[in-house]
């Protein structure tokens, strides 16, 4: 529809299929004219629909294990050889947890799985960022957007050592953010989303009952995919220049509120 | 019991009757050794049961409208007066909204109302302030403390214009915090506490069902008023010397919570 | 240039020239294809140039009084006439504090002249919203922005009662945004603007260190008044339909840094 | 002195010598009548003079590398043993960083380096806290502090690694806060604590003007590690009850100052 990312360029880690907020992201990067390539895990390769996306979108998909340095830096290498030089914009939308696959109670993790966790969700941010860095890959006012979720300020019960990592994450965002702001006015910031359903989110024990109540709660509902992937397009547009080192909360006003009249309607009929 | 203020002596604004905040803190200030001087306006005075407390505690009634500052510098006058020069702490756990009360809807507040809102609930805070600054009433390293609701950092509908009225009072705090901080070492804080179940508190609508929301999402349940005056006590102490210009949560982990497990079951129960 | 505000219609208030904040939000709605009304008080219509904005973006000046109700109703409905029904968005653009002119300090704030600090730039902005609520002159996804300053979180010494004023703005977003987004799904968010220098910003005492305090700490340097508009477009836009309730950092990044390598080289400089 | 924690027990951890603030919270919780039981890790207790204070505090020295949960159980044992029972808190004062010690750039961390920094500093916490949960080894009402910096929400360059890994603390304490809280009414909160000259500390770079700095931007000049102990015992005694899942700045305002007077003087001088 429009050109709002017309002559730019950026990577998209995290599309497995439809349902993925990353597959939204590349949808609106493309219509608005951005130039994209796909990556994900080999075995969300498998697993997913990518392909289809990359057609769509006219985009290459290389594989990367964002736990390896090597496999970033190739990614990072190809990227730059499909587009000719520098990108402008990176999506890191990227997370996991294998004590919430298995359903280890929080206060009993598994820490070689914690490790995991922070390793896939969390520290391969800064991986990726470093790969870029050293490469000097992002071009000046060049945007980074990684996604994440309240819970790293808020308890949710259930989200588990999802909660840890999105805060190290979040803080990733900010410490790489001044590095590479002062060298190459790059800006990086979080987008901290209402609980949407994707494949990735419906790991996340009772997420129907969450999504219902973060309904009620937010003046303006949940922020869908589609909405995300707005909020990433404004981020990668040349709008938000200065707007860097934020955690940008797309949540229909979630977490801004502490009681909401139609959550409390709900809320007293329960108490029966 | 103890004796953790021993040698201290403070003002206590706010004190109506048993179920105030203002009284917890009046009964444990003086049994932690403080001398104290009680104040309200007139027509608390009248209304409620405050010479009861002022027995108790040995402590001088002064009366005193704390929209008028004539009256704040007579009561810092008259303190002066009956501790036998400057002080060492100060309460102030005062707010009304006449929008409230009238149950006058947020879109459409009566101005005239609001006015008085902030003029009682949060301006009067800098008249004491300034009314003790002035008269270099406080000892180096003294502790004023404003008592406040969560409400204004998030939405609790009902709340109404208190709601900005705490976030101004909170306001307040950090900026006279700086200037008296630098002058003579005075720290200034504001104390958010869990709803809780005081005259002033059951004018807000449905109190009850929040209290019950609150108790089931804050993982220590609510603190109540004598919670709130131990932790006063705490912070009137010598313990918290270097803590200034913050917002304290008081509230049983109420702020820190996006979602638990007991509150998602009632919930859940309501959708039928 | 773009056309991301096409059909979209909006009222700026507070351009009084071309160094003013607003009066760039008015280039740059315009440039993106919105219709726009502009507002300003009637001494400021006389003091400023806003005659010479409104012939390049076509637009009808309309006399306005924040303080009092009947002058924003003229306004609102005006606007309604001109653009034949509802509207999209609101730019409030206002802040002035008497205190700040008359150089008072802090901690003896004259208290008549905090009112008409607080009337005119906080409750205005709930007049406004007051105005359009009753009058239901905004659409759906509509969006309202005020413009806020870091001082309502953390003491900028010489803010004076700014800070107060700012908070209280603040909060006001936050429970406005809650009943306007649950009836009509229009959100309200404050941005936080590094120090600008407009005409008002210039009354505030040494903004030029302080300029050069924020463009060292800030890793993308100070956000100008263009960076904020085009910041204001992107949350007037579809973009961002989700985002409501929050306080959003245009700063460069001042505002996640503690300390950076070139404050400090300069800061360890005057230690002679 | 005084008797604030008679009857109390707890384990300290990270007192290596008389300039750890661990140190002094132990001589302090000692002063006001608690038993209490040490440890640091086996390098530590080698390079520190741990024996001095076990001396004067009439504790047991118990060896503990904090990365081994086996190590953490059989401390957490001992300590049973040793107080014949329960116990009712726990310092976690523990954290290192060897991409700081190796001096190595924020953008190019060494990956095994940032595992040990996380595994030490803030992992170790959820250690401690499932030994203590799964034995059931905490009293009701018991409370568990973990010391933080500022640098988890605000870059502080060359605090490198360790701003990361305060913040996975800080999520830590939230995490565990919420199931330790419902379960057996244990606090959960962490110190943010000004920039302190502690051994530890002084391996971060530029210690010294940091210092410096912070002392003349916060109104009540930085804390020491006495007042970090007394603001521990404030929060490890009874009248602190229902504050959990809190980050509590003991820093003499410096979090909510954006600029003050003396720091603007200097920083002024330096620009020649």
């Amino acid at each position: 529809m429009g050109s709002l990312l017309k002559g730019k360029k950026g990577i998209i880690f995290g599309a497995l299929n439809d349902m993925s907020i990353a597959w939204k992201v590349a949808e609106r990067a493309y219509e608005e004219g951005a130039e994209i390539v796909l990556t994900n895990s080999p075995m969300a390769l498998r697993m997913g629909t990518i392909n289809e996306l990359a057609e769509k979108c006219n985009a290459e998909v290389v594989p990367c294990d964002v736990t390896k340095m090597e496999d970033i830096e190739k990614l990072v290498d190809r990227a730059m050889e499909v587009f000719g030089g520098k990108f402008d914009f990176v999506l890191h939308s990227i997370g996991m947890s294998p004590n919430v696959r298995k359903d280890i109670d929080y206060a009993e993790l598994n820490y070689s799985f914690l490790d995991k966790t922070l390793d896939i969700s969390a520290i391969s941010f800064h991986k990726v960022l470093n790969a870029c860095y050293a490469k000097d890959a992002i071009n000046e006012w060049g945007s980074v957007v990684a996604l994440t979720y309240m819970a790293a300020q808020r308890t949710v019960f259930g989200y588990n050592d999802m909660a840890d990592a999105k805060a190290l994450l979040e803080s990733i965002a900010r410490s790489f953010g001044y590095k590479y702001g002062v060298r190459n006015k790059v800006r990086i910031n979080t987008v901290s989303q209402s609980p949407t359903v994707t494949t990735a989110g419906s790991g996340v024990g009772g997420l129907k009952d969450l999504l219902d109540f973060a309904e009620k709660m937010s003046p303006l509902g949940n922020a869908d995919a589609l909405d995300c992937a707005n909020y990433c397009i404004s981020l990668f547009s040349d709008l938000t220049k200065k707007v860097t080192m934020q955690n940008l909360l797309n949540d229909g006003g979630f977490s801004s509120m502490s009681m909401s009249e139609e959550v409390m309607k709900q809320y007293k009929k329960g108490d029966k």
